[in-house]
């Protein structure tokens, strides 16, 4: 069965709100096994909704609509859906009566207009609204179903998951589960990833493949479509196996696991604490491990070290290294991260320092040069960086390479 | 002239990600006075991407994509817009010579896939992509218009802003602007906010007002049309004079500028400097801080204690404080904001204290409570908060309010 969301309102045109509800039931539509080929967005206007949604006929099965089922002249996605099909608008008595009891809770008078809720198209079902008043509907014609749902994101979350999943698993008994694994890598990109799993890419049926660039990495998202889940997860797992064996070293989370769970995660298991002497980075660093629930238990403390004269009274920093080379070079990581271990007594020191910019660049020491460092037992690792991309972009690339150096630091200890 | 938007990607599809270029790029659209009638969004299939993209040109005259323009065999976008117009793909030099100078500059090596992004339709311009390496395009074809742009947030709204709009101006003029201003607002809920300006909103015709949440707190949004942009500025003037008369004490900063941005520009302007003790931020305060360009020369330093050790060690909070009445109190967020002050010789020392959970609470001390206290050569200034939300909301939520307390307090000096 092929599914067209269409999403109707004005203020998606404007780019007044950013519009989530597609994607929410498109989530849940895959999930038990229908095929989303198409999204629209519509304004608040009949002509044009009317042929938006006489277009998704021709190409989909079942249309779901969200928006526009209020009280106002705007609202006027149920007129459209029965004109459609050339069905009147008649009172759902039900609803109306759910609509005054609400009024009558809140203490308020029902306005007349509020009656516009309660009407839905001669043979079309209301669906219970229980997050809000407007009723949804349902209307078959001709092998065809057209479903509309209200706009706010929590009735439409609440309407589609209470009756709608339901409903559409249970008239069409879908026959298969799509199951997504999220494989996020880091120090690699898009294309040499490419290039290592080409093979797999070209000869992907069931599981799919598919690379995504986010901020954090490359990402790679396999599908897999079966009749159970577990078939699915079966499918999953032996591709994610040839993935790992080649590029294994990549991967440091699936799904939505980030790289600061990981580093957390690997700290807490072998009872490791760390310390961060953040410069460029302003405290983005600390921020990130601090960001994982429980991380208490592995982070000690850190200084952020703005200025050179806090560098070395605070972290030991020697006067005569930023006088000589300056803030920004391999020696100052160096010893930034030495000297916040020594100075929070933790296993794991890191020290940042780096041009995040606009300003302050210069040929030899340009904007997006950054220095990380990792202290501990096994010596100490510094790596130079030079990063792309505005100031906060440049801080956030430096914490994620920064974790990643952590990782590989701490899984060898 | 009708624009209509087409994303494309089968994760929108799958509902994986949320859509929000659409949404920018229609604002961006809206405002230079462009009527964005359709959005829509097909996946990386391309029969389907030239029957979507062909159904468009049947009813806009400008067509705008975003997303397929990278390097991997999903990447389809230009091919379809070539074979939808009968022309070939052939290689833009200038912009191979960009990716390659890209893959140089990251000291990685170029594989041949990523010539596929330097490809673009015969009689098609090049864009530059000054966030990424896939250049955009624009194709015209018998008086309608194509725009492919990339599909990464950042690396469409750069090309969207630097290219598209001042095109699309210069070519159709316009008749009308909309423009909007943003009164972003601090401390007061929103239907407080709305009860002082209701009589405002009831009459709303030119310009129209919006209330809208947002976790920074309640914006007010003032939009106006005028044939002149000078009329439309004019016009939200008048209104924002006498919002402010009202409401003017909780506005922090216009459009987009942000907390971080005011209090940054009044220290700078001031010429004070600033340190912080922070504890259950883990450094997401003196991150936000050092988000402001040029913030280098206000802030020097900060201390993120996580453990009692380093509260009492580094910032000088008596052990007795920490052992009598927990780390989790009025004393100890003073104790660090006075500490941490001395320590970094800064102006304005900022502590904070308190319990970002899930873990931790307890019922005299509920996760979400903190203490933040602001220090200075007028004494020192200490709030209460209990906080609602996870764990990374707290922290967000603390540092908003943070910088509030700094922005009144450095007012004052």
């Amino acid at each position: 069965m092929i599914v067209e969301i269409v999403t109707t309102g004005t203020e998606l045109l404007l780019g007044q709100i950013i519009n989530t509800n597609s994607a929410y039931m498109a989530e849940g539509l895959n999930n038990i096994g229908f095929d989303v080929l198409y999204q629209s967005t519509v304004g608040d206007n009949r002509v044009r909704m009317e042929n938006v949604l006489a277009h998704a006929l021709t190409r989909a099965d079942i249309v779901i609509t969200s928006g526009g089922l209020g009280p106002t002249q705007g609202d006027i996605t149920k007129e459209v859906t029965a004109k459609l099909f050339n069905r009147e608008l008649k009172l759902h008595e039900e609803s109306l009566d759910r609509i005054k009891s609400h009024f009558k809770k809140i203490d308020r008078t029902m306005t007349d207009n509020n009656i516009r809720q309660a009407m839905i198209p001669v043979g079309a079902e209301a669906i219970t609204n229980y997050a809000g008043t407007a009723p949804g509907v349902m209307l078959e014609n001709e092998g065809k179903i057209i479903i509309n749902l209200p706009g706010p994101p929590s009735e439409m979350k609440d309407m589609f998951d209470r009756s709608i999943k339901p409903f559409l698993k249970e008239k069409y008994g879908y026959k298969s589960v799509i199951i997504s694994r999220i494989l996020n890598t880091f120090g690699i990109g898009e294309s040499s990833l490419e290039e290592q799993i080409k093979d797999l890419i070209l000869a992907q049926k069931n599981p799919t493949l598919a690379l995504l660039v986010r901020p954090s990495g490359v990402i790679i998202r396999i599908t897999a479509k079966a009749e159970k889940a577990e078939n699915a997860r079966n499918l999953i797992a032996g591709m994610e196996t040839e993935i790992r064996r080649r590029i294994g070293q990549y991967i440091y989370a699936v799904d939505d696991e980030n790289m600061e769970d990981t580093v957390g995660a690997i700290l807490k298991q072998k009872q490791l604490t760390i310390g961060c002497a953040e410069s460029c980075t302003g405290g983005l660093l600390t921020s990130r491990l601090t960001d994982v629930a429980g991380s208490s238990a592995y982070v000690k403390g850190s200084i952020i070290s703005y200025t050179n004269e806090v560098k070395s009274d605070e972290l030991g920093v020697l006067r005569e290294l930023l006088q000589t080379k300056g803030a920004v070079c391999e020696d100052v990581a160096k010893a930034m991260a030495e000297g916040i271990a020594l100075k929070m007594h933790t296993d794991i020191g890191v020290g940042i320092t780096g041009i995040a910019g606009p300003d302050g660049g210069t040929d030899e020491k340009p904007v997006g040069l950054v220095y990380i460092a990792v202290a501990g037992k096994n010596g100490t690792t510094i790596a130079k960086n030079v990063f792309s991309g505005k100031r906060k972009a440049i801080k956030y690339r430096t914490t994620q390479t920064a974790l990643d150096m952590i990782r590989h630091y701490i899984e060898e200890m």
